[in-house]
């Protein structure tokens, strides 16, 4: 599939879609990703509409349907993009072993979450999980299936599953307290404090007797 | 104050608020942070509405700004209402000192989102305040200095108050992933199952070196 930034910026004219991308212009497709990607951020799944979606990627909302299916599955959709950079982290964050394996994940994590461009759409999947149902489930199924299970699957512990969980509980907790709560002195401390206080934890959770 | 369940049913004519309480039937404070309470817990800090909190405390508009001052400073009333139970649980957790305050602590935590009673508007409260900075606010005022800081005071250690925060980051994020986002094997596991696994990473944010 080829982009289409010549187009991508609405200077095509509105109206009923045509049935071939061609008239729809090429990157159609990722238009409407990236724009039901930026709506719901801003506006939160329950929030955001079809509609809106089309409007910003400058299509008719049936197309939106036709590529994606329901609000639920554009959603899916919009979130596995936003998660494609970190479907890696599992590799990256085994890679060496288990020796190490907390830092490395913490150093994963915070990172995401210190960089304002992978943060905001993270921060809106994790609102939009946590206010409404769907949501969540769509939260689960990418994020925890194929990140969590991935790293349990490592772990030659009992219980490794809830320790994976468990890790990322004070993975996504310590997230939430210091960019979104802003709790001092949390929000402020430098990233490397943060990381030697966290880092033994998650090891502890996923390693530890 | 006295509280007033015979008129608490919105049997009283609605109209313009007289300036005594005596007109406005007794308990007409308490009906307002009870609606107001309830309005929250269910439409969130952004949605909910003076209007519909006065509407449901059966009472003009401009009396609940009377005794509680604007959205904000009723928000805060409500959210007070809802922690009264667990301010006491400083010294509830600090009772029996250092040693096991990681046990008590998370014994604490979990028991208090267990219960669909004292759950229901401790969620509301994270989710406005996740959702909202004017709620985030609130929230870093109210639960944060009034339980972390006196925690933190008793922790003879450096870092007290940032130890204090991750604890807390653990038990929030363990109390979103098993009773919001419903992450398995996490959200059916045991309380005991949990308690025996967050409690010592608890002591180690708090004791540990």
């Amino acid at each position: 599939m080829t982009d289409g930034p010549a187009v991508a910026g609405g200077a095509r004219r509105r109206g009923r879609p045509s049935r071939t991308d061609s008239v729809e212009g090429p990157g159609a497709r990722e238009r409407i990703l990236t724009a039901a990607r930026a709506e719901f951020a801003a506006r939160g799944y329950e929030k955001a509409s079809i509609r809106g979606i089309a409007k910003a990627a400058d299509v008719d909302p049936a197309l939106v349907h036709h590529y994606y299916g329901t609000k639920e599955q554009v959603f899916e959709a919009a979130v596995e993009m936003s998660f494609a950079p970190a479907l890696n982290a599992p590799e990256a964050v085994l890679d060496g072993g288990l020796d190490g394996v907390g830092e490395r994940m913490t150093r994963f994590v915070l990172g995401v979450w210190e960089n304002p461009v992978t943060r905001e759409p993270l921060l809106a999947i994790v609102r939009s999980a946590l206010t409404n149902d769907v949501a969540a489930a769509v939260f689960r199924k990418l994020v925890v299936r194929q990140l969590l299970r991935r790293i349990a699957g490592e772990l030659a512990v009992p219980d490794a599953e809830l320790r994976a969980e468990l890790a990322a509980a004070q993975l996504v907790g310590t997230a939430l307290m210091r960019y979104v709560i802003k709790l001092e002195p949390l929000a402020s401390a430098d990233p490397e404090r943060i990381i030697a206080r966290v880092a033994p934890v998650v090891q502890q959770h996923l390693t530890g007797s």
